[in-house]
């Protein structure tokens, strides 16, 4: 029978994401514990490609069977795999009254509820800027974060993208002192400035292309950045590094998301490299599947073309991010402010079908 | 009136600890919403050299007042000065249920009714090793961590360091196939390995001290390591590098506490730089708050003697730490497996009095 590590192996080769035995083992054991493919990356947390690879592996190893309905189902062939292998069902303890976020919502129900009704109107998300925004909880679960953390309340935010509407939840909790959003979609820098001036909010939305040079004006001059950027390592050095440059000095803080299901571990390091060495801040905290992403219309006919048991309806919003918070230190520096070309979206470990790979 | 940036450089100078005009802010934000100095700590998660000396400094300037029971008062001055410099009373969104963990514990009430009982009678902290146990709720927090993430069940653990008794709770959950103790403190080893004979535990407790080379037959032989090191720089990179160095190989982890207690952001940020560059580990997770200490006996007659305002029973479980979780990758290493001589428990932004200081 194949070994783990056999599996790993033929994973890395087809998808050319780096992946290990205990990579396979994870998604083995989120598989034992449910059939629906979108959770068993949720549970996995293993990127998209690695994820539906493993499961193609497994099917045509006999391990599994994908039904009419696309469900994942073991075999009793892979039963006995799984138990040669000592892998047992995932286990999962989080907490259901703040779903593992730690932050108690119900202090800030009304916020949620004046969020919910004024962004009732607010645009899709669409393919073009690889939008899909967060659910509501998520959102206010950020707010009640940077505010516990001293982040907000008195401060002046910047947020780079904002298709999840963190700068109308800023500036319905009325904490801080100005908000600054720089959007490359017109659609939503005209609607959050539309919003802001229904409501009074001392918001400011523009729009701006992150490989473009920032306003000038706006080097060294917020508290605090929230961004949730795209996830090729460029994409990632960048938004971050110009955000970093906003910040006014030491003891300022950055929030972002980061998935482990379009980035791996490996680009995790070299991500964490980058924030610790070059940047030189300090990343005081990951929170776990802190972000819930609402699913998005586009999904199925964007995704992984080659898996026909991907092409089935989610039935939870799976895809997740963990919340990143950095401060800056003494010697913390962003990046130059200059124009800089980079892939944004796409590399390998992308949900996005590319037709030239496999 | 003295500016932020003013107090944060006398703060600097009297403590040796870098310090930021945000940090100072962030204690005045602390001391804005409880009079207790412990909580202060908690609230502010600053080293406790620094907000002690930043409490004297306050009171000097007639900020605040110490009243008989040493409660820390904003006296009107104080208030103005707050008002004048926008700082607000700092605010609290922790999950009243999980304790801002994100854990669900109540799937595990039988496991956290059975630890107690069987360590009842565990060995008291003692300063001679910089102990101090964790609560209940902590430990079992622990066990469910790694569980949920694949890091427990018919995994091999190894706990260096086990005056929380991790390894108790961990064979009572049934999950480890084996768990090792390597612990310096002759009362736990003897504890250990007495409680695992009577409830045949697979559990071996062995005399070791982390700064002599590990048995070799433990290198690269467990899935999962935990430990909760001393915060001197060179404690924590060698613990991790010990840690990682028993580790199996790609995609397991290692779980460990550091505090902003007795660690600066700056000694985190350097310590970061250890895990990503040197040991090239990916950082997975960093659980504010995860752990609580139990108030230890010997907290008073050894702490920072300078301030007698700091003489007061503490209220609450001020101790904390962050949780880390580390993951190995293909390429990540631990230290070499030599004795390697350290200083383990001191140094500026130690909490431990040291007479030659000031």
């Amino acid at each position: 029978m194949k070994k783990l590590q056999e599996i790993a192996e033929e994973i890395s080769r087809n998808t050319g994401v780096v992946t290990s035995a205990k990579d396979v083992e994870k998604i083995l054991s989120a598989s034992a514990s449910t059939n629906h493919f979108w959770e068993i990356i949720t549970l996995s947390q293993k990127p998209f490609p690695v994820v539906a690879e493993a499961v193609e592996i497994l099917r045509k190893e006999g391990f599994v069977a994908v039904t009419e309905e696309k469900e994942i189902k073991f075999t009793e062939k892979g039963m006995e795999y799984l138990k040669e292998q000592n892998i047992f069902p995932k286990r999962t303890y989080t907490c259901p009254h703040c779903e593992g976020r730690g932050i108690n919502l119900s202090l800030l129900s009304d916020l949620i509820k004046k969020f919910d009704e004024v962004t009732e109107d607010r645009p899709k998300a669409i393919s073009d800027y690889d939008q899909g925004f967060v659910t509501t909880n998520t959102t206010i679960a950020r707010i009640a974060l940077m505010a516990e953390r001293g982040d907000l309340e008195g401060k002046k935010l910047f947020v780079l993208g904002d298709d999840d509407l963190v700068s109308i939840a800023a500036g319905l909790s009325q904490m801080p002192k100005e908000i600054v959003v720089l959007e490359i979609d017109d659609r939503l820098v005209d609607y959050i400035n539309r919003k802001a001036k229904e409501l009074n909010l001392p918001i400011e939305a523009m729009k701006y292309d992150f490989r473009d040079k920032l306003p000038e004006k706006y080097i060294g001059y917020f508290d605090t950045f929230i961004t949730d950027p795209p996830e090729t390592v460029d994409a990632l050095e960048l938004t971050i590094g110009r955000g970093i440059s906003t910040l006014k000095g030491e003891g300022c803080a950055g929030y972002f998301g980061v998935t482990l299901i379009e980035a791996s571990l490996e680009k995790w390091n070299i991500f964490q490299q980058i924030l610790t060495s070059k940047f030189k801040v300090a990343i005081t905290d990951i929170i776990y599947d802190f972000s819930h992403y609402v699913n998005w219309d586009y999904l199925l006919t964007t995704v992984g073309k080659p898996y026909d048991f991907v092409q089935v309806e989610p039935k939870l919003n799976w895809y997740r991010s963990s919340m990143y918070r950095i401060e800056t230190l003494k010697d913390s520096k962003g990046i130059e402010n200059v124009y800089k070309p980079v892939e944004i979206y796409v590399d390998e470990e992308a949900i996005i079908y590319k037709g030239e790979k496999k």
